[in-house]
């Protein structure tokens, strides 16, 4: 290292920091094989531009889709090259108007320690008291808008639905039901992968019943906890829970399609609901969205769900794993299912 | 037959009336040895009700789906009792106001010469100069309707979208062709099962291109046909087709789901489309609808439909086949896609 290269904030010289590149795609369910570390130095911001150090970054499902190549809906990974998503950082060096060192922004440049950016890709945040900053990647981020825009404009619920939602404990599919219960549903149910997960929906969250889907088939144990049918279902996983909300529809019932888990990791194409053409019979509406159309409804979801987690109507769970070289291991733990809540990494401790 | 029995328009005897039954409920496709013929004796109308003698009778894909044991969104034909449809007859002997002797009424009751029925069952229809009332089944009936609601309401078409319809030379598909030609269509593509119908297709009703499902694969076919994509699919047949279209859909794309053929009669429940989970990256709306929920729009259809029918903009074809006994023919036929265009039977020439 030269002595004009500094890793202090507040410096003007250029910065070293670790990132995590996709080694390889995967086909299937991806390892930790799939990832390498490496390290590259930043140069000081230019004008209009600012250096941030990560703080949290986020692990989603949608990142799995875009290990493939050309086959998602966002621009595939390159191989050999550092991952991004969400993340939460501080301004270390502001060449910017509106961003001072110091201010905490949410980004697009997670999987490294540091990133310069223009300063117009960074919006800049406010700690709400009693309230972890990682909440901008969960409950107050994007799976917290997912879970708002997909029940409330995609699936348009409407008080009194029944409502089912797979994935129930993961980021989203905990605020769903929660919203549900907050909106009026006349039922919430949910399913999750373990009795662990299936306690935590039943007591902390309120469902009304949960089941664990490993355990028996979907399609039974879905009509066991909705004996009357559903209205709305807001589906994470794809497969055979969409094949058993069908089958468990009521006449006029709606599909929010937000992520297919079980297809993102399938090597083979998984063949689709056998018992689509109900869709027919009982009018069913299947709509798939992506939250990135729907940014505008950020200051609803904000002030809505905001308040009801000040008010303590609302909660969340995360599970913070501790350190940059660990991000692979937690987005694959995710993928199978380990966090209750929403899967962050945390950069600095 | 005793002396009070008469068979002759006015009296007000008993009726003779030959009528259509389910003998037994098919496995697969259904052959003529599923239904068998039956004579009945009909009471003279009560107050309130007439007597009516079929002039045309129709027969319908959903008429599969009634077949089966409690599997359809209708009450299931019963075995041993006469199926039923919709008809056109002509009043013969009536006890209501406001229909008389002489009178055309549409009706539910096919499958049958003649029918006793509640006036309020009855619709009173005008004759069209220039067009056979026959229509009534077909282009300014149900069949009419489910092309209007189903392009127009449910798949949301809108000038400038490009069209894809399966079954198109039905009495559906066809009428939805030539009306989102009218409505300004970027493009309007179709599927049919032989040269002669693709024929009928690009030639008579004026589509862009056509391609036959049985020659090759609709994947490849339809890719070839709109090889920009396609932003409305009209989906009378599901299975590969609905597969097709997914892959052809443009960002925003609708499917009307108005029935699936290869469905009715597949004795094994058919995987459903492998590549559903397009809906999401693709954020396509798939909506099922029945035809019966929409009767408040007949009025804007037949005003619409009935005035590009009078101008010669649209066309229509019919496939007559003439007498009760062929009832049972006409339908597997229909089914096995041997008509064009709506396939009625004539109950008296």
């Amino acid at each position: 290292m030269s002595d004009d290269t500094s890793n202090h904030p507040g410096s003007t010289g250029r910065t070293v920091s670790r990132e995590i590149r996709l080694a390889s795609r995967p086909s299937g369910w991806p390892t930790e094989e799939n990832f390498e570390p490496a390290e590259v130095e930043l140069p000081a911001p230019a004008e209009g531009r600012i250096l941030v150090r990560n703080l949290y970054m986020s692990v989603d499902p949608y990142m799995r889709g875009r290990m493939n190549e050309g086959e998602s809906y966002m621009p595939p990974f390159e191989v050999g090259k550092a991952l991004d998503g969400g993340a939460i950082g501080q301004v270390v060096e502001s060449r910017a108007p509106g961003l001072a060192a110091g201010d905490l922004v949410l980004h697009g440049y997670g999987w490294r320690e540091y990133a310069v950016m223009d300063a117009r890709q960074a919006r800049k945040i406010e700690e709400i008291l009693g309230v972890p900053i990682s909440a901008y990647l969960g409950v107050l981020g994007m799976p917290g808008l997912t879970a708002y825009v997909g029940l409330l404009d995609i699936a348009a619920f409407k008080e009194g639905d029944a409502v089912f939602v797979s994935g129930a404990a993961g980021a989203v599919g905990s605020l769903v039901g929660q919203i549900a219960r907050r909106k009026g549903a006349s039922r919430v149910v949910g399913s999750a992968g373990s009795q662990e997960k299936i306690a935590y929906l039943t007591g902390k969250l309120g469902f009304d019943a949960a089941f664990n889907y490993k355990t028996a088939s979907v399609r039974k144990q879905l009509a066991q906890v909705a004996p009357d049918g559903i209205d709305v279902y807001f589906d994470n996983v794809g497969g055979d829970h969409l094949e058993a909300a069908l089958d468990a529809f009521r006449p006029y019932g709606r599909t929010a399609m937000c992520g297919a888990i079980s297809v993102y990791n399938a090597a083979e194409p998984v063949p689709g609901p056998s018992n689509l053409f109900l869709a027919v019979g009982k009018r069913l509406t299947l709509r798939g969205f992506l939250v990135g159309d729907h940014y505008d409804r950020m200051p609803d979801m904000i002030e809505e769900v905001g308040a009801w987690l000040r008010d303590g109507k609302i909660t969340f769970e995360e599970t913070v794993v501790d350190g940059l070289e660990n991000a692979p291991k937690a987005f694959v733990d995710m993928l199978r299912g380990a966090n209750i809540g929403k899967m962050v990494v945390r950069l600095v401790h």
